[in-house]
């Protein structure tokens, strides 16, 4: 098994939904991920920062996950980073209300000793030179995950790329590959995106499932049709937990085990949706991931005879 | 092999897309479902309409791909039934430019006697009233297909629940589903519609691909990925020639082969955009179709064992 190093926002969120809304609650990419990869038992710890109005009960959910925590940095008197969003009613679409970036506006991500030897590096959406910062302290991963948003090509493009041309895959989601490439075919942007530096590219298209390229090759994971989304905040990141935690667990990065890790990924993102915030991954079981690969099979296996 | 009965439009279409425009071309859904139906070299029939000015070349091109025509009727004087739109940059959106129903407008589908014993029956969009009469004029059906649209939805709801209730699959598009069932969410929609009649639910999404439901199972076929879409028209109506035709070549109506069938769907599909009208789909061979059929399998099959 190898170590998973993550990245990534430790916060409270705000959400509303059209089925509810909540006050502040646990939430943010590391969270996230680290929730996620943590249903493969790996070797995982979390970079961040929080303030002191962090409850400690919100940091031992992650150690009770066996979630290293040593790099989460505790500012004292500082404020943790907050988010709060409503989504509109499709659940597609959603409004940031608020935006408060406390302790992360001058974040120095510190990568605790026992981990600057991880093979498995996720860089959750955060600044580019904080994911650039946290690259050159590990020694020589095999494997690094990017995942960033438009909010970064609009705002820092200079410090995205350099940050980019260091890793191997990157997620970002449709529109942003468009963005970043200039290509509307996906097929197209993907090649363009190879160029950058990564060699896998990863297209997330929410409810539509998820692409992997890889040179000429291609292979999709449909998102599980759900009867009802509850609150999509996380999927994406707990998608890329997913992802980066297979990989981990099973130490196997050729493209037909990638094939596996965005099946896992959509496998844990369908989950996340199911109730607010973090819940449904807190509850989550093996059987129940389990349970729901049977469904992915069902959903996309089939057996024709090439004639 | 069963035989296959299709109704639809036999037509001209007038196109633009970004990539350039056509003059009157051969267009039609009747066209499309059949020329996909062919590639499985079934005993099809297409019942439609056309005016004196349809060129004998087009009828030529129907007979050549062993699609019987005693069902198209050429109404002396008449003109045949013209659309022309205008495609947006992303071609996942339309403007129709015009409209002109011409011979169309008093359609009395006449079924040739050979084909009232058809065992698979599609009925391709059109007035419903229109798919009932030629339902009416077929003995015993085994399995029959409806495709739909929101324009019948809007102005003729009453005669398409009746249309609705007596067929096994209705196939249309997610926008459709929602609007034929008042659900959001495409699990509950596929169930409301249960009720109205089809046993199984074909839910398009375009370039996201579809969804076919039974029961409580749901099966997925994804669009393949292309470099370049050129013109999106009849694809729709090529997915559904290519499902119905799948099951008329193969006899064989289980859950487990409409898998297959919504496979071979996406799979014509995706040649049938790959040029302007019917060019692409008027050249394909069965080394084409089968070449395909190996990319799907690349792009969807994976191997995970469940623990």
């Amino acid at each position: 098994m190898s170590k998973l190093l993550i990245v990534g926002t430790v916060a409270f969120d705000a959400i509303e939904t059209p089925f509810g809304k909540t006050d502040k609650i646990l939430g943010g990419a590391g969270t996230y991920i680290g929730l996620s990869a943590a249903q493969f038992n790996v070797d995982s710890a979390v970079v961040s920062v929080v303030g002191d109005d962090f409850p400690q009960k919100y940091l031992d959910l992650l150690t009770n996950n066996n979630i290293n925590i040593e790099g989460i940095e505790i500012v004292e008197g500082g404020k943790t980073f907050f988010w709060s969003g409503r989504y509109h009613n499709d659940l597609n679409t959603r409004d940031t209300l608020d935006t408060q970036l406390n302790v992360l506006a001058d974040f120095q991500p510190i990568v605790p000793s026992a981990y600057k030897d991880a093979n498995i590096v996720m860089l959750g959406n955060l600044h580019p030179l904080v994911q650039l910062s946290v690259l050159e302290q590990i020694e020589n991963p095999k494997l690094v995950v990017l995942d960033t948003m438009n909010f970064w090509m609009d705002n820092t493009w200079e410090d995205l790329l350099k940050v980019i041309k260091k890793v191997d895959v990157i997620t970002i989601n449709d529109e942003e590959a468009r963005q970043l490439s200039g290509e509307h075919s996906l097929v197209k942007a993907a090649r363009k995106i190879y160029e950058l530096g990564p060699d896998y590219v990863v297209i997330k298209k929410g409810e539509h499932g998820a692409l992997l390229f890889h040179q000429e090759e291609i292979f999709f994971a449909p998102a599980l049709p759900l009867e009802e989304v509850f609150d999509p905040t996380g999927a994406g990141d707990t998608f890329a937990g997913g992802f980066a935690g297979y990989l981990a667990k099973t130490n196997d990065i050729s493209f037909e085990n990638m094939k596996n890790a965005i099946i896992y990924g959509s496998n844990l993102a369908s989950f996340c949706v199911e109730k607010f915030g973090t819940e449904r991954m807190q509850e989550l079981s093996a059987t129940d991931v389990q349970g729901r690969l049977e469904e992915f099979k069902k959903l996309t296996q089939f057996e024709i005879e090439i004639t």
